[in-house]
Formats: structure tokens, C-alpha cells, sequence
């Protein structure tokens, strides 16, 4: 049982709603389009993961920095040679992304529905801001949250801001989400707790090898499982 | 003289520190690259302009909203002849605005200086999230300010929820910066201050024709000359 929590932070993308599986989805269309035109196409995947994480300082987080990646790596394997038409299509792969309808994940609106109230939530996310804020709107989830907080990268640092501005100590802040990364590991080491709803597909840069161990870390195979964690 | 203002917000880009510039230059460099490619090349900018106007909704403002609607313009002009080598070179221009160093405006110190301690003072602004981020964090400014809200868009709403969120009432908010259509006319719509820094590059987007006739509002022809109008 976790006791003393005042607050609980939620992640979203694959959290609360589908995320990952459209970036797979954009990512197999692309392999699709680009195929006829080099001569390894098992290359693809691995040199768009590599260009990804060299604009990550740069893009950032999110589907516009993902599309100006893909480009950029449809370039380099084809050594400019790609047809206009393909990076036309995959400029509409991008805004399809953007506009998809947000899936719940099941039982979000369960869980969410029996901690409001007894818990101040709040949404805690990374990405484009337009895109989570547009989300999060068509979520129908909106007023369910007191605080929205959307960092750039969610390192201990950007938590410890978050704790400073809503003013809760380390050990009453709960954070729940599946990425070990960035949802589990940041607040564990500054005192929080933290639950770990995994996801069945994790994106290659949030994935974390080793497993954690600390007293204020718990698992739950589905969100609702949570409830049972609180008193 | 404004009295009874406890907050005062900050508009970033073309209020602090140069911005319009640089998409200018780019904009500027796209249209020489375009140039060779296209029958009339007058129609390159504003065919830039309609783009992005089109794609505010999917991609909102900032930096790789803009290149992607570059890229997109390209295509669309040369109906997909453009060579690779020269999206290569539009995703080069993107990286480089991108990592352009911080250009405070003049007087922008000083300002600040001597209003930090006598008001709480915030930094308000749009675009992307990581951008804006890092050019606060390489402006040297980051410690003058109480609290930092990045919009997606900056219309009443958002000013409204961030005057519940920073717990002020509109007649103690003051909002200073270049754009009436951004940094005016909201604030202004919900009872605020605001004090208008004419920047001599403006957006098309952010341009409004009619003047401002509301009695909480002032026009500087500097940001110091803020100064003279505080208590």
C-alpha cells in the first residue's frame, strides 16, 4: 500500500491513450515508400533510429521532429535521388499522425474517475505541445486534470520543477506511466513513487535494460490494477 | 502612470530577443535555392504564406512547423521536380535557425533589472517547446523570472488560464510585447494592461490594422521606456 500520496502525475501518450503504435504505423509506410529505391531496405529502420537521435538536441520530442527525420533519412539512403512524390507522401504521414483520434486505453476513464477527488491529478507529458494539448482536448479527459505540465524532456530536473511549482514534497508525488525512462526512473530518484503500467511496444530510446529496484517502485499489468496500490 | 500591476508578462520573440529576422533569412535563402526551379518566383513567398496559414491548425507556430511547410511549398511550386539536394539544404537552414545564438534586444538588462524584486515577473510565449526553452536557458535571463508559460497560441483563453493558475486578478497583470494580435488585444480583452514595443519586422500573421483604443493600454518606442510608466 502506498500511503501519504497528495498527488499522482500521469503520463499520457501510451498511458492514458495509443501513441507508439502510429509512430510504428508511419514508420512501416515509410519503409514501404522508400524500398524500390535503395539497395538495402533492412537499412531503414536502424539509420532513421540514428538520425532521430542526432537531432535530438536539436527537434526535440514529437511527430514534427520525427517527419523532418524521416525526410532527412529517406535523403541520405537514397543519396537525394527520391522522388518529390515520396517526400509529398510522407508529409501526409505526418499530418494524418497529427490528426489521428485519440484511442483511450481501457480502463483509463475507470481509473481516473475513482482517484479524482481523493488525489490531485496531473497530466505529465512530453512531446509537441499543440499535439498533446490537442489531444488531450479530444481525450474528453481535460477536466479530470488540475495541472497540465508538458516538458521538452522529462529528466529529474524538469520533476523537480514540477514539484517546486505545485508544491509537494518528493514523497507525496506519485508518478504513473510506461516508460521506465522517463516516467519511473527521474521521479525514483528524487524521493517520489512510481508506478510502471508497461506497454506492449516501447520506442528503442525509451527502453532501459536493467531492472529497477527500489522501495517506492511498483508494477501493475493494467492501470486499473493501481487502485488496489492506494488506500 | 499604470498603477496596482503585481505581475508583469514578457513576451519572448521580437520583445527580448531577435526572432523575425532569422525566419526572414530563411525565408530570404529558400527563395534564392527556389529560384532556378520555378517559373515566377514572386508567387514563392506568398504560396509560403498560404501554406502555413494552412497548416497552422496540424502544426501550430515554431520552427519545424515552418520548415515543413517550406519543404512542402517546394514540392508543391516545382510540382515535385525540386531536387533532393535542395530539401537537403532546407533541412540545413532549419537546423541552423534552430541553433542560432541568442540575440537580446537593447535595453532588455536594464529593463528587467530594475523591475525584477518591485513586481513578479513571467516570460509568455509561443512556438515550439524545446526551442523556446533553450533560448531562455542561452539568454542569461532565466533567473529573472518567477514563472515561464509557453502557449501554443495566445488567445484569450490561454491568458485567461494562466491569471488563474499564476492566482492574479486581470487589473493586476500587465502584458508587454511586439504583437497586438498576440501580446494586445487578449490581454486586453480580459481587463489587463498592456504596453505595446513596436518591432519594425512583423509577421504578416500577427499584423492588425486598426489601431487600439482601450484605456489599460500604452505604446513605447523602447522596452525601457516601460520604465516611466510603472509607480
Amino acid at each position: 500500500m502506498i500511503e501519504g500520496i497528495k498527488v499522482i502525475g500521469f503520463d499520457a501518450d501510451d498511458t492514458l491513450w495509443v501513441n507508439e503504435i502510429y509512430f510504428r504505423e508511419t514508420e512501416e509506410k515509410f519503409c514501404h515508400l522508400l524500398t524500390p529505391y535503395v539497395n538495402e531496405p533492412e537499412k531503414i529502420i536502424p539509420e532513421l533510429y540514428h538520425t532521430e537521435m542526432q537531432n535530438m538536441r536539436t527537434y526535440g520530442y514529437g511527430i514534427k521532429a520525427f517527419i523532418l527525420s524521416v525526410i532527412e533519412t529517406a535523403l541520405r539512403l537514397t543519396e537525394g535521388q527520391i522522388p518529390g512524390s515520396i517526400i509529398e507522401e510522407i508529409l501526409s504521414l505526418g499530418k494524418i499522425q497529427l490528426s489521428h483520434p485519440v484511442e483511450l486505453l481501457e480502463g483509463v476513464k475507470e481509473t481516473l474517475n475513482a482517484l479524482v477527488g481523493r488525489y490531485r491529478l496531473i497530466l505529465v507529458t512530453k512531446g509537441d505541445l499543440l499535439d498533446q494539448e490537442n489531444k488531450l482536448r479530444n481525450s474528453g479527459l481535460e477536466h479530470l486534470f488540475h495541472h497540465v505540465e508538458i516538458m521538452s524532456d522529462k529528466h529529474a530536473g524538469a520533476y523537480q520543477k514540477l514539484l517546486n511549482h505545485i508544491d509537494v514534497r518528493a514523497e507525496e508525488f506519485l508518478m504513473v506511466g510506461n516508460s521506465v525512462r522517463s516516467d519511473i526512473l527521474p521521479p525514483l530518484a528524487l524521493g517520489c513513487y512510481a508506478i510502471h503500467v508497461p506497454y506492449p511496444i516501447t520506442w528503442e530510446h525509451e527502453r532501459v535494460s536493467e531492472p529497477v529496484r527500489n522501495p517506492h517502485f511498483y508494477e501493475v499489468e493494467t492501470l486499473w490494477d493501481m487502485i488496489s496500490l492506494l488506500p
